[in-house]
């Protein structure tokens, strides 16, 4: 194991040595002390550590302060470290989620402690932890909650993976149990009772009829998706069930708040008993800022909205505009076979350099 | 314990004695050795045993016979043995399913082998076991199976609970799993998948939809019924599912045999996939034929389909015509507070040998 991570090499060499370091969630202990002794290495920034997240900060007075976020922790490893690299693809668990994306966060924390660029923002890095665990758990989540100001700035800049594009905002989402009841009864006489199962065709039928909004939130396109996730109902293989209960899943755009989605799923399913089991908010892309603006034409390429959930959500909520930008594909995390171009982390640190200077 | 069974009292005293007499599924030893020794001290009566079945015949050289049947077994004590009587009213396990039968196909037995009737048909009696567990322990489908001409005869008489009413016949059950495929992806991306649970609807739709048969058979009107009695689909709470399994039981009227009943549910779900899990025909009431009209005239009242599955349907395979007639409310079946009315018990025995005489 390395005893100290060299932010001089390239943003892939040093993805593999991150990689390498295994820091499974509830694990990070040892990569976070490295990243905090790299960090603390970077003249002209100050680190704080609390638990395991790292955060470092210029305090050069600029107008605007970007923050740069992402998490240590991986999934489990299967079989998929130490990283390998195959001519220009490097290989291993987080190459993609997002190590590659840290490697860039150190990347830029050395280009400006040493002087190598002058930034003409003021930036905060945060490096959590628990990402890829409940959200209770979550890093990010925890100091929102107990420093909200450590993470303040103009706009957050999350470096999951988004193939080195920029992702705004993200979707929200919610989850509701759809009772149907209905009365039970021996199947062989089954005109005594109510078939719970028969009766939510109109449920089932509501979610296949539905037409799920495209909508334009800051200029992203965002499309929404109302899908059930589970289905279950019966009691006896001779008997008219009295229960069925369909699990269902909104995922909506940051143009709704919670309070507006679940009112729009109890306009849905009007007539039927909804429990909401979970619910997280979306996130705003606030690609109108200027800031943000400046980043989109800097990194290049054309925007589009991030439609899964994210921690960009816990930004939007303190009221920070973020986005998604990071190397890596993201259909590949979390698989056995994940993996990174090496071209992709380098250019993904080049665009960001660009926009900094 | 009783060491003797005294077939000389009345039915009702006689169905108290064989409840006192414990008799779960699998453990009628003690009392199918009374019910032989019984029989045995019925003179005129030859006697077999298998097992814990007991045959007994007249051999009077009759033109017709007529079998009459009851198993021995009870569900398990509910805390309702020994028996109890209330007034008109005896309590306890197995006072309606089936003990009340059995004493009065005992008190036959007794009637014929004293000479006090002599009955215009030949007369078997099988009493048996295993009946309230699963088919494959069932003692008369072992008789079926192993000895067929013991239980030849031109007419069954089922002495399960009927209200002392004759119930004709039974209908026939089966059980179809119908499979919906999907394809999996994530929820936050649904239109990269097709919800398999969404495209249940339609056979949610063509249940709830669905115009069960009344049909005549022989006389008598079966109500059918075809039914979800299980509904199973789903991943996890972000995955669009692939598969969604509804299990349909579908309970028809014997003018159907186990193939067309089939073949009628292929055709109400043509173009999803469905697989049988379990299938058992019904009986056809037979009460066109004259021995069982005489049967219905001389116990009165006006006979009605059997909607659930019994063993008549294992007579029915044999060719043999039945129908079920015994004392108690088969609502009360297998219930803790299960019980029988006095009267109706003599009731039932006085019919029966009415139909004799």
């Amino acid at each position: 194991m390395l005893c100290v991570l060299d932010l001089t090499t390239d943003a892939a060499t040093l993805t593999a040595a991150l990689v390498d370091i295994e820091s499974v969630s509830g694990d990070e202990n040892t990569l976070a002390g490295l990243v905090e002794d790299a960090v603390r290495g970077c003249s002209s920034l100050t680190v704080q550590r609390d638990g395991n997240v790292v955060i470092a900060r210029t305090e050069r007075a600029r107008e605007t302060r970007v923050v740069l976020a992402g998490h240590l922790d991986t999934v489990p490893i299967a079989d998929n470290v130490p990283s390998r690299r195959e001519g220009d693809v490097l290989y291993g668990c987080g190459t993609t989620d997002m190590k590659s994306g840290v490697a860039v966060m150190l990347r830029v924390a050395q280009l400006v402690g040493s002087g190598a660029i002058d930034p003409r923002v003021d930036l905060t890095w945060v490096f959590y932890d628990c990402e890829e665990v409940e959200s209770a758990r979550n890093g990010l989540g925890r100091i929102a909650r107990t420093d909200p100001a450590s993470l303040a700035g103009d706009l957050a800049v999350l470096l999951e993976p988004s193939g080195a594009l920029v992702e705004g905002g993200c979707q929200g989402t919610l989850r509701v149990a759809v009772r149907v009841p209905g009365v039970r009864a021996h199947s062989a006489r089954s005109w005594l009772g109510v078939n719970a199962i028969h009766a939510s065709a109109p449920v089932l039928s509501r979610l296949a009829d539905y037409l799920p909004r495209e909508v334009d939130v800051d200029g992203l396109t965002y499309c929404e998706g109302l899908n059930a996730v589970g289905i279950s109902g019966g009691v006896a293989g001779n008997v008219i069930p009295d229960e069925c209960t369909v699990t269902v899943n909104y995922r909506f755009a940051p143009d709704r708040s919670e309070d507006d989605a679940l009112a729009h799923i109890r306009e849905v399913f009007d007539g039927y008993e909804l429990t909401l089991t979970d619910s997280a908010p979306g996130a705003r892309p606030g690609l109108d800022s200027s800031i943000a603006a400046e980043f989109v034409a800097a990194v290049g390429g054309e925007p589009r909205a991030k439609l899964g959930w994210t921690d960009v959500a816990r930004f939007g909520v303190l009221g920070i505009p973020a986005l998604n930008f990071g190397p890596g594909d993201p259909n590949l995390a979390h698989k056995p076979e994940e993996h990174v171009e090496v071209q992709q982390v380098l250019d993904a640190e080049t665009a960001l350099v660009r926009f900094l200077s």
